[in-house]
């Protein structure tokens, strides 16, 4: 078979950091199409790419004859209307996350895939294909560690940019603690709680930061999730599952070690997520790529992942108001 | 100045190690007087120790003229009186936690010192000398952390005696979480909440394990505390404080390093607390025993401290049958 | 520009995975052209890869007009004549170590090679496209160590296969070493003397393992390498560089952590050089790619880099036998 | 059995630490008399110490009635006769390394003791004492590790004194890792060799540094020891043993790890010797003590194993100035 035929809605640092990667890493699949709603934006990363056109509407790019998969970068609240579009021309689509910005919508996106009787939407929770969650989730799998009891989250961002809000520490960082949580554990989360320490000084006026969330699965295992996004340090990701049987932590961020006349050992934390995750990034379209090409469309998160993640940050973004424990009610799995 | 007379009272596994601490390791102090209820185990432990004499009772022990100080490593049932007689005759003791079995029995001890206007009790929360607690505690008054914002405890056993309860997880384990936040953080714990994940299955029918506390303090700091005392694995206690400017973390139980033919590299953990905080229980007696010579009479937690202990302990014995937030009301200090 | 047109000659083990790695992991290139002189083992392989095809004789491959570039996994004693015909043709080759099995022949491609005005030969010293070696090498280039003093090496197997002799130590692992060497010191080793350690037990009669290397390069660095080829334990390298301001380590392998109740913590060593390099592999391959469709034709170890490892490779192979210094006589460089 | 009353001799900076050691930290043994050549000295640590006086001189001070045992701290040249006057008064001592400058005098001060027929000489190889060292001890006798193969011995110190030399980089620093190779592997060293690698730039004039040694055991066990003396970085004592089965480390430094805003990971490591072996000082001495008191006399080094370190120190300090292997001629032991 051919290469694939990819189109990139949206193409900021995200979906231009994805058209780069498929041109110059992902075996087996071009950037046949560029859109962004920034005209001039999408003609500089397609001109970058040989071979890629520029399309003026999302949706054209989207039924295009020579475009087979679709890639979304577009901001969440467009998401919905292109899925359905990609669902209405039976267009497999790698959607970066969130699926949508409502859970309402999210659930009808679910609802109308499941409808065609095809997966078609993969999301792109990412931390999945990063080599130490598989080995993690390989080591749970395999039964080592006994039966998983509870887990220890810490999530740090070193800064965000102006205007991140409370909110979107639930709905932007700690959605994918969310999604780890649900991969790891293979259960969907029952309940969540935020919590609100002590204020860091230097955090942006409005913005509670840290917080803590608890979450409750519907087997009664429990979580806890620090998300600090201005620690001014680095990009920090640790998980640690403690088991019948043992536990195990993964995020240690061991690469070089150094001792220098600052008296000190150690070596540097990842500056970012891209640097944490890029090798995951990589992996993931690559499967993507061949699943697509293979027929099956989806090798990762499904579009009920980004639907249940939404419904537990939404319930999150609840508890940050009240301080109350608040329950997740999912529908039906259609 | 002579060596310090010291009385032991109690020398079951916890006294007759500190019989042999003050015999073998610590300088300018001798053992003079043993005390147990068991008078046979007293003539062992004494025959063990040059000049060492059995006193059959521990209240005549307390009041021996030959008797500078006393070690108190009796059941905590007893303590209150031991205590209140040591006060009573001015002498300087070190009591092993608890203070006492209850509350308002710990804070009548606390009231009764205060009146003599000296101090003479210690209580012996040993993770405050030990080395790593001890660099940590002068990391934050140092100010390279900043603020502390919140803090994530872990403190696992690999079993417990027969009998052990749930409660007692909170008292006699989750305790010294209690003192380890009060010292870091320097301020009193204003509530707190027991949650119950997932039991571990191995763990004793009745017993809830592992455990996780919730405390925030005064000042609005949260803490998280995993206790786990069925873990099978080994003695693991790791403090992580985030702080405003970075965080720290100790207990990583890094000492020599192998690699064997399991393919694995990596280290032991403790076995167990003696041999965790040995190193601590060493200095801790040494400078309580430096403290008295020199009639400062304590080097170490207050009276006060072990009450304050005992009293977010019971709250947390609350919070682990209602499962609710229960906040601590101590009473104004003396 | 359209895909990169590769023939691979040899698919053993290590051809079969460059297959693979072209055809489902590497952008811009693919597989026209397998050879092997197992014809079963090739059709094998090409069957495997869609577009691909036999091509019975490795010289008609390298000429044949769809093949753009070759990478050869043949084994080392047939490599002077393909890379003589690859010159010939003027196709830019990748070619996995030795460059040739003789110092001689060796500095007989680098000057064929010089006499075309035009680079086309690339090495596979993979070890240089490491994340960990590129994060260490521009650490040092960045001078925070200040200048480079001395290195320590450790190059350890499990195990070897029957047959590999003590020479095969030098010239098969302890080759790696020396061109890391010379990769992060930038410049020439001088002299060479193996030392014969107690010899393993366990190690087939006539294997001299472990062994260690000094080697001292031409502005007088000392670098020591302990090569081990029969551990028992799995696959380490690890490289120490010790500099005027600082030392610096890779090769920890942290990874995911565990504590079980083996009553130990720790991690998986790398199982073997697959697993530890596969990636290095991925990016020096993506790299030689994109260097060979941009004209440059290599991204990477010279013709003269394999050149000056197999001189020292010789020099190290005599000094095994003789256990004395011997000093490395390079050509003048073309 | 009443407290041992120690000599000190020679009060400078390590044996004034000896004398607050005894009085402040150790069990059963009391400073009975302190001498030094600086008699202003001597006074003033004497005063610091409760029923310590001043002795003149030291032959008074070692034959003195009130004298058990005695600590000896002075000047290397001095221990010959010091040891030899400690002899002739049959007082046990604990003599900081040197045993004496040359290899000859050690030699009779061990054939002086041997015709005793009571061993009382204790040499003050401290590292011997360290609990991580013991560790690795117990480790390779418990022949976990199989046999020992090889050792990678690293001895890093931020800085040295004016005039010090190339050749007391040998006598005081490689000193250490000569009494850990023979310590550990349990057998003599047969030869020595020092290379000179590329040297610090900032290192003093007329001093080489870094060195590296490289001994052979009597049963052809290979150890190399890098000594580098003026890194500027800090305290680092690192040892590698690899044995058939498997290998182990220790010098790992890890205590309280922080993260903080330079957006990098790691911990302190050892400004010093005292911080580093401070407590293998006192389990060496509270041992010694204990030892010296039950009549064994010691428990530790011996007077032959500070005969045997000079004796390949003398070799190493040859071989720094010819750059070649000499072998090391041991005595017979008496």
């Amino acid at each position: 078979m051919s290469d694939l035929r990819i189109a990139v809605l949206g193409v900021g640092a995200m979906g231009a950091d994805h058209v780069a990667r498929i041109a110059g890493r992902i075996s087996n699949a071009r950037v046949a199409v560029v859109n962004d709603y920034l005209s001039e934006k999408a003609e500089q990363v397609a001109a970058s790419v040989p071979g890629a056109r520029v399309v003026g509407d999302p949706f054209d790019a989207i039924a295009a004859d020579d475009v087979d998969a679709v890639l979304l970068a577009t901001p969440g609240p467009v998401h919905e209307k292109q899925l359905l579009a990609c669902l209405e021309n039976r267009k497999p689509v790698l959607c970066e996350k969130p699926l949508t910005t409502e859970v309402a919508t999210s659930l009808e996106v679910v609802r109308r895939e499941a409808e065609l009787g095809t997966p078609l939407i993969q999301v792109g929770f990412m931390r999945r294909f990063d080599p130490e969650y598989q080995q993690l989730k390989a080591l749970l799998d395999g039964g080592d560690l006994g039966q998983p009891l509870l887990m220890h989250l810490v999530h740090r961002n070193p800064n965000v940019y102006p205007g991140f809000d409370s909110a979107m520490v639930v709905k932007d960082s700690l959605v994918h603690e969310v999604d780890v949580t649900r991969f790891l554990l293979g259960e969907e989360i029952a309940s969540v709680q935020i919590l609100r320490p002590t204020p860091n000084p230097s955090a942006p006026a409005g913005l509670q930061d840290p917080q803590i969330a608890l979450f409750e699965t519907v087997s009664g295992r429990h979580v806890d999730a620090e998300v600090f996004v201005t620690t001014g340090v680095a990009y920090e990701v640790r998980t640690e599952v403690v088991g019948e049987k043992g536990s195990a932590t993964i995020g240690l961020d061991v690469s070089v070690i150094t001792k220098t006349s600052t008296g000190r050992w150690g070596g540097k934390i990842s500056p970012g997520f891209r640097e944490r995750f890029g090798l995951a990034y990589d992996i993931e379209l690559q499967r993507w790529v061949d699943a697509v090409r293979s027929g099956r469309n989806i090798d990762g998160p499904t579009a009920w992942d980004g639907y249940a993640a939404a419904a537990v940050c939404a319930a999150g973004v609840e508890s940050l108001e009240t301080g109350q424990r608040v329950a997740v009610q999912l529908a039906q799995r259609p």
